[in-house]
């Protein structure tokens, strides 16, 4: 299934005791219409605040409700900040984190004087003038496979942080800047920081060509500040 | 000034008593910040539910405040819901009301299968195919100066409901479609009416032509539904 959430409200996609979180909502509600205990499993977690256009996740079930009428069927029982966009029958091998190829991930911030009110849960606001050119000569250096050691949180559990970014770009829109990043897969906190290293890059606090060093030196330290949750999106996720 | 405001959480713009509404919003942080007893004098008044980009309203005061300070000031102690965009000295003879020449408002739909949740505040859901060709049809037919009787709320007390629509345009945006006006003034949910004519007419159970009739007929029972008013925007008003 593809959902989308706004994460404006939830802990996270994770289950967590306690916290509201978007599994648990998916998982009350799948329960309901299957009659059986059904535990989803998606492409990733996604932390508290960050939102998502396309996340994918799977689950098992012997119930024999038509894909087609599934999403529907949910999205009148789920809550106003979670929607169900897509359902389809996989193949029994098929896994929402181990099958998938490519992910993409927006950041947007908005950079007017005053933010957007309309969009004030989906960008971040920056009020200091930001050079585009010099982010997007920034953001060229991260394509392709690098060690991301120095955009990953500290608090990765992960063996290695080498990844591939096929495409990453800057898009203007106004007084918008999304930046756009596909790639084989994403470090903990990696779009943040990278984001959060390009915002002192367009601010003038570092220079583009610093990206480069950043990544060169493997570690975190030497990168900026991780950007806030509420400016990132889960846009995609591809499989073969 | 020159205010902004997400409608969501709002009875509407014009104070009243017991509900949340915008103009006690704005009247409690000035009254804070100039010491004053104040009140504020919109373009008009907006219904619950619809929200404004650049509503504008004025007000006197004593207090010596720089202009160019205002909306800061203001901004940190208002809601997340209420933000000043703008603040101008004016003559005297000036009325925000009385001094208007024209406004802008736009009606957003979302005609996808499934909303845009991160838009779901702000436009309005119409699952049904609609027909944009015909909608930009019927839409053509208001401009001018035309009675707008038939698509004025009975609840109107306004002795005449002529007025002059300069500039009507639908805007297609992917899945979205602004219906857009620009007039010397609007009656009794005149936007919400014509709107929820359009969306009839875009589904086919009126015809483009139909718009004239109704027009000419000048009596409300003619038109379509009151569209709700999730997706009203005041996007502008402006003076000589």
């Amino acid at each position: 299934m593809k959902v989308s959430y706004d994460g404006t409200k939830f802990s996270g996609f994770q289950a967590q005791p306690k916290d509201r979180t978007v599994q648990v909502e998916i998982e009350r509600v799948l329960t309901i219409l299957t009659k059986e205990e059904i535990t989803i499993h998606a492409s990733g977690r996604t932390d508290a605040g960050v939102h998502a256009r396309g996340q994918v996740f799977h689950f098992l079930t012997n119930c024999t409700i038509p894909t087609d009428r599934f999403a529907i069927a949910m999205n009148t029982r789920l809550p106003e900040d979670v929607m169900i966009l897509e359902a389809k029958e996989m193949p029994l091998d098929f896994h929402a984190r181990h099958s998938a190829k490519r992910k993409t991930y927006r950041y947007c911030i908005d950079n007017g004087k005053f933010p957007d009110l309309f969009g004030r849960h989906y960008r971040l606001h920056v009020p200091v003038p930001l050079n585009r050119e010099r982010m997007k000569q920034a953001l060229s250096y991260i394509v392709g496979t690098h060690d991301f050691t120095s955009f990953t949180s500290t608090r990765s559990v992960k063996p290695h942080h080498v990844r591939t970014i096929y495409d990453a770009k800057l898009i203007e829109a106004g007084p918008f800047i999304h930046i756009e990043m596909t790639g084989n897969g994403f470090t903990y906190n990696m779009v943040r920081i990278i984001t959060g290293t390009l915002i002192k890059i367009g601010h003038g606090k570092l220079k583009p060509e610093d990206m480069r060093l950043i990544l060169d030196g493997c570690d975190r330290s030497l990168a900026g500040p991780t950007a806030l949750p509420i400016g990132l999106m889960l846009m995609d996720v591809s499989y073969e």
